[in-house]
């Protein structure tokens, strides 16, 4: 029996997660789901976003599939997800970039970086610490180089030009890709934006510290329609979460119109993660069909809604 | 009589600027240019990439021609461009995007946030400090808001959700923004990345910190023909540095390839520091007939060298 537990969380995390969920379950009935309560929304209600007891629960789970969490830049209040994060250790943020002519997977360290989390504020000032550990970049790092390993090759995003803090980061991939074998090239964080969207074809693995993974997925969302299409894999070595890379847009919020692809398609990484890629291609390939067929949500300009994308895709995995 | 200090620099900045220099030279005979050397060919040869006495010089002048400088990822060795702009206080970073469809201006916080230059190595782990002050966030909130003001609105480009320094940075922008009446909005730089590439009429100034300003511009050079067309001003309240956004390039440099029309704007945004818009719009004018005439550097899929272009563009400027 496997385990998976569900945070629908904020917005159209509560669209976007059941449309997933049912698609896993058409596949694999055998995933016994189970909810788990965490976000704002919560927090307005009980005070809490996230408490002890939801961590652990979360780690009970063989995977964890989640939604989108609202964060109110509110300086008392701290992201959940980023807790989360750090509390299962989920150190490779895995983000696909897939499309018309572009095949890169941005790894992100997960961790750490501008996320430390240490932080403070003086009367004039605020400060906060980016930490670059040497154990947090060989770890990264040696999960990049073993998936570069059985693709093509690797690029180490940094900005070892002004930030000391990222030599020991560049120095660890430099080693981890000479004991990999996995040829490797290094390029500033700032160019690498705009050199990915003007030549995605000469990337293939990206590897690179926190908050820059997080700007330049967004960046690179561009180059396959937008953060509707782009799901993710937070892993650990205990635990492994399954998310798309968009928010909760409360903006669109209830009108039925997000985008639902980037969740299903989480939901095949957390598959393939289970050690099934067979049910995993099988909703890949059922996502790429319907949209083939012309079926999309407004992001894309099409007409169809959230849960009718859905259903295409269940009736295409049917099929399948 | 006025005086410009002129930094070639590195690699493309010794092709680009001596282009620039002859357009000024055509429409403002009477700047008095001279010539100071940095960078890490001087590094190379002297042990020092800038001196006191260099920044002595820079100060003497009423504004500076910069090009570009290669920073080797070398822990002992700090960014030069960096150094300059702290000491001369250039707070300031403004950098205009503009083409079909697109009219941003971005300005960046030029001298603290993650360029602090706190930084510290311990065994485990490296440390940089990403400082957000109150004085500097008001400053550049106060700089964007006079510009959004005889224009049309302000974004703030933050990750308050996750940063809590950028919680002070956001108040900043908020108190300035509605002292000076100027439509405000908010947007997290990871999302504003993508946004802004795919609905750049959304957006008009652009204000945010330091790193996150030098990651959007060059992503946003994407929709102007790449990182080539882009100029920059680093302004302070006694002095003022005018450079490409590109860097020193030094796998095309030597080649008469690299495309001056970044340094050449750069050379109108100086003169119009210098109070004379008029010469400012006619280089800017003669480098948009120059392009709309077929003319274009290789990296716009043209054939013209630098050298070439440039002197299109001074026949233009003495025609127009
Ligand atoms: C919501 C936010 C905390 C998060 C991040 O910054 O990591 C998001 O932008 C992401 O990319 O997953
Ligand atoms: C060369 C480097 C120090 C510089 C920066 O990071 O500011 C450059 O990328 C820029 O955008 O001006």
């Amino acid at each position: 029996m496997v385990k998976v537990a569900v945070v629908e969380g904020d917005g159209i995390g509560r669209e976007v997660v059941p449309v997933a969920r049912d698609i896993l379950t058409a596949v694999r009935p055998d995933i016994e789901f189970f909810d788990v309560e965490v976000g704002y929304g919560r927090w307005e209600r009980t005070g809490s976003a996230c408490g002890e007891e939801t961590v652990a629960d979360l780690r009970s789970a063989d995977a964890i599939l989640f939604g989108a969490i609202t964060t109110p830049p509110d300086p008392g209040y701290r992201s959940v997800l980023v807790q989360i994060r750090r509390e299962l250790d989920l150190y490779a943020n895995v983000r696909p970039i897939r499309g018309e002519g572009v095949d890169v997977v941005i790894v992100r360290e997960n961790t750490e970086g501008l996320y430390s989390g240490i932080e403070w504020t003086e009367p004039d000032r605020a400060c906060t610490v980016r930490v670059v550990s040497r154990r947090g970049s060989e770890r990264i790092a040696r999960y990049a180089c073993t998936l570069a390993k059985s693709r093509r090759h690797l690029t180490v995003g940094n900005k070892a030009n002004v930030l000391k803090s990222d030599c020991l980061f560049v120095e660890a991939c430099t080693a981890e890709a000479a004991r990999a074998g996995v040829p490797c090239t290094f390029c500033y964080i700032d160019a690498l934006c705009l050199d990915l969207l003007m030549h995605p074809d000469r990337y293939d693995v990206i590897v690179t510290t926190n908050i820059f993974g997080d700007i330049l997925s967004d960046a690179a969302a561009y180059l396959v329609g937008g953060l509707g299409m782009l799901p993710s894999a937070n892993i650990g070595k205990r635990a492994a979460l399954f998310e798309p890379v968009h928010g909760s847009a409360p903006d669109i919020a209830g009108k039925n119109i997000a985008n639902p692809v980037a969740a299903i398609r989480s939901g095949a990484m957390l598959l393939d993660h289970l050690g099934d890629p067979v049910s995993a291609a099988a909703v890949e390939e059922a996502v790429d069909r319907v949209l083939s067929a012309g079926i999309r949500t407004p992001d894309l300009g099409g007409t169809a809604g959230t849960r009718e994308f859905g259903a295409a895709v269940l009736r295409e995995v049917g099929r399948g």
